[in-house]
């Protein structure tokens, strides 16, 4: 359709500065945290769900593809507008965020910053678990439709977890709602956790009903430097089968050591083949017991180095050396492929050895950290996307990580979602027919295929690349 | 078709002793723990996947509705063949139970007793917190099917929480895998959660992964009396507030309490309004610090009398006083009416307030019990099926009930599934095009009606009829 008419369409439902048609405008929305640049033909910005379902309405009547984006801060392609079309962009959407102390629950819209809810719900003694890395600028509509979790999801389970209700606007334009502020509902199928992670395609969320459990009253940190990986491992499977279950297991591999070290020094172990940084929380007596038991299976598996945190500054440090690796490992390279493939968590050690094993093949830069206590591994290639012949090398060493974890049991994804990227490895994981399953669904809900086009599901003639 | 047909078509998957024509046969399985018979024309017992997989195929091919039973404790009709045809009984299908301890899975088949897993897990330190009632003769793939979970949803979420992957057969017969060992994993649709509690109409499962946890080290139980049911609804939300978060938190209302008084006295007040038992899980020296909060808590809303358990046989004497509902009630009559209706846990008082009219106004012999820390109650009403006039009022009443807890924020069925009883509801609590879009679901993946036809979608010309 010309972007003239589209234009008209789009008069009919927006005021005018909420319709954004320049090539400037459309450029700074061309793009998310993953690869490819993809020109929209036209933004609008919607405040209400009237909009929403209006937007959709006609994007079915003329077939026009209609692409919602939150921040933008997806790792798989999530929010490109890949075939053109419209981008529904959320951050005019009315903000709403209620905390229901009663019922333990929180009530938001799509737009609301996911560590805004962190904070209303912690400032009434209350506790929202899910925490991606990019809280702090990630809107809650994106992270549910993502299901991305964060380093919690050993002890509190995924983001999943904790949405009971949704008010969505499905593909062919109808306001529905699923769930409700009730944790126990069997009325009919389980619409709500399927709308959770669906990446955008099978509906826009304009609400959602969360829920919420009471703080934990107290937390203690540890980290343990190890000089073999493997006996990394062996501490980590020991502590969950002495009973406890932290809210954190983080590992950093030694690339991921030096680069912190080299970015900023802070007196890491450099020569040590793993770092694994443990978080407990619950009641203070549990916590320093639990804590000191960790402390001595850390030792039990020859640990070269235990720091325990005595107080919330000591913390600070110990997970500062976490939050610097992007950043350090951003610096080492312009382009950064950061995978979350994730496996059992008594296969991680053998997928670190998969991945050395590839990086030694294709003579890679690769680094891997991640949440250890739920297998989520984040193996990143730092690279530089103008040398097409190491990009080369990229692709089949990524192509080879999906199929490591697959073989291990694990999954292509655990928290950045399919996207473009990962949509031709699908069947590999899934099957014929499982993949047919799902694109049932999605055919049948969204019949001219409007929602989020292009993505989960492998286009045809679309080969194994991973970069567009 | 006809029976002999039906049979022969059978003889081509089964071997003769485990396809069953008698009448007599047939008739042990035409009732479940719900209304109605319904003869079914042949049951077969399929041992593997495979035999499920041929079975629906030529389901398919003829046009055969198939309906997979378990246990067949089903509240709401579950396993009814309402539509004759076939009956997969799933009880001579291989018995699987395998606890991966490192990573904390429990790999199980359908036909095993739910009871079996807790006991099986905990042996190793282990824990599986789903436990309806039923738990110990009710089989996993029933509880998976139907989402039911008992009392500790409050803390720990309802069974779907704790599956992470199945094995199923699609109803056009197709063997597929979704989800599978990792808590996360974001590869596509969620179909492990939609198949999960979609009531047999989407899938037969043949195995399922299940997440296990850390064994509570130890628990504490409390049981509070009150003269007025409202003081006892604040004590419940003040325990949450003030950051506990109980196991168990079990109402049971006067007509209750004297049912238990009358039926096996056990010294319980029968002048109170509401008795509430309190359990906390956890560590040692956290729940006895919470268990004095909360009994704080319930003296501070005038709790007329607190026993706390000192020793398991104590425990156990306060929840006898729960578990001897069921049969006190069975006994004041020949036909019990058990609903599951569920509201937000704030509107426990209003919900009891409306109970308590629509058993005035009826002249019924109606009691409440229930999980009160997850909204989800569930009042069961005593009569005798064969008074046929009575039976109309129950109908009436059970009709404003529905009405009462999705009025007031809840919903149809906290556990006990949709089943034949409350699909003529479906509309009232999730609107036109709510419905529509899991119809669009079931269309899609069984386009020949074949699993379990006649479950959960308001047939049509079906009034709003609770008793078939």
């Amino acid at each position: 359709m010309e972007q003239e008419q589209l234009y008209k369409l789009m008069q009919s439902i927006f005021p005018e500065k909420r319709i954004l048609t320049d090539l400037a405008d459309r450029y700074s929305y061309s793009f998310d945290a993953s690869f490819g640049e993809y020109l929209p033909d036209i933004v609008v910005q919607p405040s209400n769900k009237e909009e929403i379902s209006k937007v959709i309405k006609l994007a079915n009547e003329y077939k026009i593809p209609v692409y919602p984006r939150g921040s933008a801060t997806s790792l798989s392609g999530g929010s490109l507008a890949v075939k053109g079309g419209i981008v529904l962009d959320m951050s005019q959407y009315k903000k709403k965020l209620i905390i229901d102390r009663e019922n333990l629950l929180a009530i938001v819209s799509p737009s609301v910053i996911t560590a805004d809810i962190h904070k209303q719900a912690e400032n009434v003694g209350l506790f929202y678990p899910s925490d991606p890395s990019s809280s702090h600028v990630s809107t809650i509509g994106g992270n549910l439709l993502e299901n991305s979790s964060g380093p919690k999801g050993l002890k509190y389970g995924t983001t999943k977890e904790y949405v009971i209700g949704l008010e969505v606007v499905t593909p062919t334009g109808e306001i529905i709602r699923t769930g409700g502020k009730t944790v126990k509902n069997v009325t009919g199928y389980d619409l709500t956790r399927l709308i959770v992670g669906s990446e955008g395609t099978l509906g826009v969320v304009t609400e959602a009903i969360l829920r919420l459990i009471p703080k934990p009253q107290a937390r203690k940190t540890l980290l343990a430097s190890f000089n073999r990986l493997i006996d990394s491992g062996h501490a980590i499977t020991n502590i969950l089968s002495a009973g406890i279950l932290p809210s954190a297991m983080e590992l950093m591999d030694n690339a991921c050591i030096r680069a912190v070290e080299n970015y900023e020094p802070s007196g890491l172990p450099i020569d040590a083949e793993a770092i694994v940084i443990i978080e407990i929380d619950g009641h203070m007596a549990a916590i320093e017991e639990e804590i000191k038991k960790c402390e001595e299976i850390c030792r039990l598996h020859h640990a070269i180095e235990i720091k325990v945190a005595t107080n919330e500054k000591e913390r600070d440090s110990i997970w500062k050396a976490r939050k610097m690796v992007s950043p350090a490992i951003t610096q080492m390279g312009p382009t950064k492929i950061s995978e979350d493939a994730t496996v059992p968590r008594s296969q991680i050690p053998k997928m670190m050895e998969k991945l050395y094993e590839i990086r030694e093949k294709y003579e890679l830069n690769l680094v891997v950290f991640g949440h250890a206590g739920d297998g989520n591994l984040h193996p990143n290639i730092i690279t530089d996307q103008r040398n097409k012949e190491e990009m080369k090398r990229v692709e089949d060493a990524v192509s080879e990580i999906f199929e490591a974890a697959v073989e291990l049991g694990g999954t292509l994804s655990g928290e950045h979602g399919i996207g473009t990227l990962k949509a031709p490895y699908m069947e590999m994981e899934l099957g014929k027919d499982g993949l047919l399953m799902m694109k049932k669904i999605k055919e049948a809900w969204d019949p001219n295929d409007i929602l989020n086009p292009g993505k989960i599901f492998p286009q045809p003639g679309q080969s194994k690349v991973v970069l567009s």
